[in-house]
């Protein structure tokens, strides 16, 4: 049954294989007289581009190219088509694993379900972390949306392995992460996840990490009760990111061995508003959001293809083997996940600012594209701070 | 826009209020031949049912009454009314609260979205934890038609406040948690949460708690890849019940912490069927159960209501005040949750089964309906092990 | 797989069968703020209650009683659930009839689709035209909600076999009909659809209804391209009213036999708004409204029960027997069908106006609520012109 | 707010403009082991392609690509998506008419909705009968997969203008009308719909046209009450293809003018299964299946764009004035329109075939595979019995 859909409003579709022709997402949904063009898509999608010592030696150029519902560099109403092409695919490392698949990853799950005669097995197939492109794509059509009311969202490492960020992150923090090669929430940090990394890579190993998200200019009011809490689509958005196996809000975990007393929050008044003193639970009550920042916390697991040799079964002969995968992995795949975890909150946001009416369903004015425009440049000069990603 | 429905052909939609005449759910999708009762819902109902020591004094009698979709004992294939009368009703408190928003509940969360004049202020209106008498009926349907597969599902309370269970919990200890007062995983820690609330109690205080989820008897094949993956639906369930605010599916945020090597699981073959030798990622890979049990947590926050003198904000003349709130709470609102998170996981992996087909979605043969009559009188029995709950 | 539910933002989903408990119907997506009691709704359901002459002696009193979503006589942005009992339900004579399918009814299928032994063959179950009652009932939330646009829908029946209204049909025409015992869209009409019941009802038989809906008010934009265009959900909406076999807008089939030149239709100025001169399609050009008055038609079929002996098989051996179907029915399903028509109409067009952003999908403002208030009793006043109903 | 998906099951998404890049289509909800080529798609496109005599001269080869989704010739259970390309594209006709709209075109829909500045005035954009292709495309996939189950569907053209076949037309009438240039449900009538075609065209003018559609070999049971009846379905199926005006299914429209007597069907027994002797009401009883012959006819509007000139506003003046349009555009648009309600009438069915659990939703068994394989070259072989369409 179908499943590759995400949003009511802002309704996203992804399709395509790690080793097919083309990875791609149709976004329906979006309103007539947003500015977009090819290079808006590329800027975000350099973000989780693989290639540097850190990530997989893929070499994928990673452009984009809009196939529908953009006609003279303006949205129309229309569905928007944007594919990339896969160019640097290598699929004979994976031929070899056809019959023993690797006890981490997705293979034996799509084999019990689609049938061993039906799985594409290049390279993790439709469950490669290759389809995340394309949600990275649609999320900077997210985020170009929200530039409408003054919302940005930003993540960062908040800890790899054992190593963590100790001190409080800010926004500024979050967004500057992205001209780290680790992409650390401090960068002070990004030396230390560089030599753990060094370390892990050497050792044929992976890592897992923590992904910090933080939302600001957050309107109050998106989030519909009961089941579309917007703490509940981040969630699905969240859990739905390959290798992500935990979320929390606000405090989260922590909160749970605590005395409601302690986490009795305060509300007081602000140049004239009404505020939360501590926002422990992440700019969202009721599951809904209150106007506070949008703070909360993703999981990612170690890579599961590590160089070192794993036991698994030959299907042929349901006999225990031990293999060694080759392909090109991350050593942490949280780095690049940071990319699409961004992008997914955006996505969230936008379809329930949509849903409430904060940002049209049907057309932008003339007067908000420009808004959209200035805030588009500010956003990217300030998303590296002027220097090279990767440098 | 809507979002009191959730599920794909198992759609559930309820309704009601806190202080309203009634609270109910909406079951469409149900096959035909599902023998069903009022006694069947009432049963679970008993289990997230206020009035013990260590719940809100809240008298309800919780009595489902089916409105539609059954007829001679068994469903027909339309959709499914239950109906629970709210009955001991105390709006009085409220009345004196309603200029004075509760810091940590979701008050102004609605009335920003809603505005106050069309804020239902009385025991929380649509955000009050008794909304979710509807998912624990809703559930008891789910749980009947997973009977068709041998899938059970059962929750315990892991954690209270710093409370750990610690040793390994097995779904037998999930199971028997329903005769504990406290619901705690294991027996012996019964009385140490029990120590701990009356602690709580006497300060006006509240306390959070994890709940972990076992599932047993999980088919492989559940999930559909990309959006629709199990952990994402599961997570999008937990955290759209009130006051979770945490999800983590096996090790979680723990494996974050960990090299890939470390995590790395085996295939192996028992009984001439392939499994995994560790099963560190709770049953699921790729966003698809693996035929392992299902392993998670969820992390509820204290109680937002405690005895204890909150400040807030008077709409009326936005001064800071301090108030004391009545009303009837929960000490540790884990403890009845453990039902609604059962029921919510057993809608999710009823719903996933008939998308996977592994249900019909039109309807049940007699012989099914015999082995479902069986296994639910089995579940019965061992669902308190013959012993009076809350004793 | 669900079916019971319609709509996008106003989403209704309606229970109950014929002989059971209750019918009912549960709105999710209305904002808050909107006045609304049970008065407004049995104030439509009046237009679809049976018990005249000329409709099935069945005498349903028809109260709605709201269960949830309203506080204080307004909307809370909670779902709204109305339940109307069942309470003039005589089932014996279905009961003789369970071996022996009436041919032309769903008894057949519902056999064939759900299983004999699920059956509600008491009055036709699920699939009667009772069901209908729960739509009229969302059809006022609709129509109250559409007084903010200033749109207004009417339906009358324009044929009755063989009698045609030959004038050209007004949109007060149709508010008037409902004022006549037979709904006809010209008051001269009434009394030849009186004689041709008469007839119809003495000799035991049932005939066939042409009903005509007129709106006015339709803002422009309505309709979202290239599936959920207006037609379309119009054309489903109506389709899956029991009864209903055909549906056209605009000149329909008529244009089908025509040259494209008689069918050019010509722009024009008018109050310096842009205008179709002919509005030959019925105020829908590439499935989008286009602010000329909404204008379709759809067919009934004769009512399937009629007193006349019918040919069937008894279940039980196979045989061909001849039955008489006793039960209380219409002897034309299109006058009560005028009033489910009205509320469907209404209810599309509430939900695409709520998803082209022309109505709030989350609160009214105070001021409105004071427009509908007056556009609704305007509105009542209107409706019927004064006199009684089917005096 | 999104409207370019179509379905529950089998759900498409189609995108793309006239003069765009290309069109296309995404369906997820495929099993996996569907056997796919390119070349099956192309088979069905050719049906709807431009370039004969009496469609549009736009030269259009209509070769599809598949994007994703199929892995060695067969489907894996991933998205399919599917692309062709736009490549005899003309826009300058359509430059000059940027400031007057076409009257019975949807240009004032789009202009009204989305914004003048963000029109895309080139051949229609998305409101162009192009869009059409990515239906057709999609509708191939359908009919493989309907092979599943035995169910076949065919279109042909039963009146044009005021031409009317008047025998009564058989499914291989239907299936035959592929190798007629008129689509002609009779043979005998190609020549008598030609000559009105020629002189039509002559004329500079254009002709309505009714399609008739026949289904064999369906299934009891499609159809989901209550809203998701199959007539419902179908009807918002048709009434979303571009020019479709009208919807009728078995009698329609002609049954409203009948008594119930004359239309009550009788229940037989055929090879020892029960039938229904007349079949009046086209296939469904209570909107679902009963196994008879599924018959429905769609009423098409004569083509909106004549070559003779049109009055309409100038929009820079507001003035009157008159326009010719030129572009390149089909004599009667059922022709190639009977290609696109054969497609979206199979979509509907094997959705609902799906809903109905008669088609896995998850993947082929390699048997089944092979009855497809065989049921395709049959009815490759069947549909234009072996001559040259078009010749």
């Amino acid at each position: 049954m179908p499943g590759n859909s995400f949003g009511k409003i802002f309704r996203i579709t992804t399709f395509g294989e790690s080793h097919g022709s083309a990875i791609g997402v149709i976004i329906d949904g979006v309103p007539a007289g947003l500015p977009l063009s090819e290079e808006d898509i590329n800027f975000e999608l350099q973000f989780r581009k693989p290639g540097s010592l850190y990530t997989s030696p893929r070499k994928e150029e990673d452009i984009a190219k809009i196939l529908s519902g953009v006609f003279n560099g303006k949205t129309i109403g229309a569905p928007i088509t944007i594919v990339v092409e896969n160019r640097d695919v290598v699929s004979k490392h994976y031929e070899e694993l056809k019959f023993t698949p690797r006890p981490n990853h997705a293979d034996m799950a799509y084999i019990s379900k689609y049938g061993f005669e039906n799985w594409d097995y290049r390279g993790g197939g439709r469950a490669s972390g290759r389809e995340t492109v394309a949600r990275v794509a649609a999320g900077a059509v997210a985020k170009k949306l929200l530039m409408l009311i003054g919302t940005q969202v930003a993540a960062c490492v908040e800890s790899m392995g054992e190593e963590v960020v100790s001190n409080s992150i800010s926004f500024e923090d979050a967004l500057a992460s992205r001209c780290l090669t680790t992409r650390a929430c401090k960068k002070e940090y990004d030396s230390r996840f560089r030599a753990l990394l060094d370390h892990v890579i050497e050792e044929g190993d992976s890592v897992g990490a923590i992904v910090r998200v933080i939302g600001i200019g957050i309107p109050r009011g998106l989030g519909e009760p009961v089941f579309d809490k917007i703490k509940a689509d981040l969630a699905k958005a969240m859990l739905s990111i390959p290798g992500v196996i935990g979320f929390e809000i606000g405090l989260g975990f922590k909160a749970a061995l605590e005395r409601g007393s302690k986490l009795m929050d305060e509300l007081i008044v602000r140049n004239g508003e009404i505020h939360w003193k501590y926002n422990f639970y992440g700019g969202v009550l009721g599951g809904i959001t209150i106007g506070e920042p949008l703070l909360f916390r993703v999981a990612f697991k170690p890579t599961s293809s590590i160089r070192k040799p794993m036991k698994t079964i030959d299907l042929r002969t349901l006999k225990e083997v031990e293999i060694v995968v080759r392909g090109r992995h991350d050593p942490c795949i949280g780095i690049r996940g940071a990319a699409v975890v961004e992008a997914m909150t955006a996505i969230v946001l936008v379809d329930h600012a949509m849903r409430a009416g904060l940002i049209s369903t049907v057309r932008i004015s003339q007067r908000d594209v420009e808004a959209i425009n200035e805030g588009w440049e500010r956003y990217k000069r300030n998303a590296c701070l002027g220097r090279d990603i990767n440098s």
